[in-house]
């Protein structure tokens, strides 16, 4: 099933913070239970949380009360900010929203039924483009991973988008061409979207893994064990730099030193050219809970932590950039203007 | 107290296992237990399981009821062997074991109750050496650290020496003469010895600590919050490669592309001139539940895992050696060779 869906008022979810003990899927009646969703991480995966949003407010549209145009304005808008302001560094949240946003206001003056309809094709559309995106990253990805053992951090699975995946598309696609050997998970603490989310869902469909503790990623590449690194992205911006899961980072800095590729991939739904470089990206920082347990058991004393969520990769480290519309290759900020200045 | 201890036919050891939820001391009567406490990390730290070695001849040299001198060396020697195969990487367990047996051999024609005498007596010398080791290197140390924040991984503190730690020392030390204002924890997983250890013992020591996801040390590199880097080791070699627990050798990457001096602390006993290069040494590989459990909670579907506890980082990435003898700088082949010839 997809990670998140749209049904007569109702935004369903698989509950990804229970997996991988539980499988269950949730369902929201409401805005409020839809961001808090978001913020607590039951959904998670820029382009997942992208879709959760725009049905956020496809749920508002058909299940708003408002018998004026103005009154349904007022609540959409109340919606847009309660959604908006769940997470802060992945870019397809703004993106899905706005996108639904402009399009309200360019048919201000339709009628409310017309309007409501507008908002939940266009939340549709938005999963299903994704789907669609996905698949042909896809293709691309695995025409350019040499054959051999990829190494991935964190989940960019089909638990990350709407379904298939970003990172997870491409090794698909590679084992069913028989090009994917080996695919090492890092486990991905804090969270552990590595250990629960992608040994789950990626040895749910056969595919080859073999689990690591983050800190074995440098040794595995000092053995050659490792033929190419591929990450999922939450933003990328105009000169290539990118914001992705914690460790993301050094896991760049070590392909260079025993000249792994290392590649991102993402939709362009996850690039924001208003950005100029890395350094301009909000990182969010989570609880210090997240830190002191594991998988729910209490690890550590009473100390202070400091838990930032996302990291920033200078571009500099980055063999390309794999997109629904083709690879980005260096130099990025010139290929990133021609790719966005094409469409 | 001692993380370990040896009175009158009883080994004593903190239970490094469970802490920091629980404070326990266990007694151990007999060699198979005190083995078997190596091998699952009850005791664990490089100079901390060479005193455990040794107090385990040391109980079975006060224990033993052979009555012919040959009756209590074939005990001896079966001894021996239970011990030294316990754990492959470490070298302290070797040096401290063959310590002991070279000088029973040295006094083969002594009564044996002199022979019982002398292996207790050396046992407790070899504990007691370590402690005073590690105040030498306290001070070497300090002198040599930049002052500002020192990130560590692992537990090369009190707990993993018989007291009072080699990192432990240096950043004791600091604490003292105020040159250290923040202390980085990584959190070392799979068994959590920085969150578990480390962050009990500095924390209790009034040292400022801050804990964080092994993920998120290059983070705060680039950040530039961290000013140096120090770790332990659990073999040194003769041109300056050294073994240490698993993430260590991803640190040292980090620090070069960082600029930040990057320091192994241990004495002599570490290490290993019969050894030429890191590659040599034997990396232990542990259980997988260690990988699919953390802190006692299972985090991840049965897939398969790899969960080396150990990797070697080449010289090239190290500033310099911080021994109970002073530091040793590059070129580190010929001043370990100076430095040996020396003693």
């Amino acid at each position: 099933p997809r990670s998140v869906e749209y049904r007569n008022g109702v935004v369903y979810m698989i509950n990804q913070r229970l997996l991988p003990r539980e499988f269950k899927i949730e369902k929201f009646r409401a805005v409020e239970g839809v961001a808090e969703a978001i913020k607590n991480m039951t959904v998670r995966g820029a382009p997942a949380i992208g879709a959760a949003a725009a049905f956020g407010l496809a749920l508002y549209a058909e299940t708003s009360k408002a018998e004026t145009k103005e009154e349904f304005l007022d609540g959409f808008y109340k919606a847009y900010e309660t959604l908006k302001n769940t997470r802060p560094t992945a870019v397809n949240l703004f993106w899905a929203l706005n996108r639904i946003k402009n399009l309200v206001e360019e048919h201000r003056e339709d009628s409310l039924d017309e309007i409501r309809r507008l908002i939940v094709q266009e939340a549709q559309k938005i999963a299903d483009e994704d789907v669609e995106a996905n698949l042909r990253m896809g293709h691309y990805g695995a025409e350019v991973l040499p054959e051999g053992n990829v190494l991935t951090h964190c989940n960019a699975g089909s638990l990350a988008t709407v379904h298939l995946g970003t990172v997870g598309a491409v090794v698909r696609v590679m084992h069913k061409d028989g090009t994917l050997k080996l695919l090492w998970l890092d486990e991905t603490r804090p969270v552990l979207q590595g250990a629960r989310l992608s040994a789950w869902e990626y040895s749910y469909d056969g595919l080859n893994v073999k689990l690591i503790a983050d800190n074995a990623a440098a040794f595995v590449m000092q053995q050659g064990l490792v033929d190419a690194i591929i990450v999922g992205a939450d933003r990328i911006v105009a000169n290539g730099d990118f914001a992705n899961k914690i460790g993301t980072y050094m896991l760049a800095v070590l392909a260079r030193e025993h000249g792994i590729p290392f590649f991102t991939v993402a939709p362009l739904s996850t690039i924001d050219m208003n950005l100029k470089s890395g350094k301009e990206i909000p990182i969010e920082e989570r609880s210090p809970e997240e830190v002191l347990t594991c998988g729910g058991c209490r690890i550590a004393p009473d100390v202070p932590v400091y838990n930032p969520a996302f990291d920033v990769t200078p571009h500099k480290y980055l063999t390309g950039i794999i997109t629904d519309r083709g690879i980005v290759w260096p130099p990025f900020k010139r290929n990133l203007k021609k790719l966005f200045s094409s469409l």
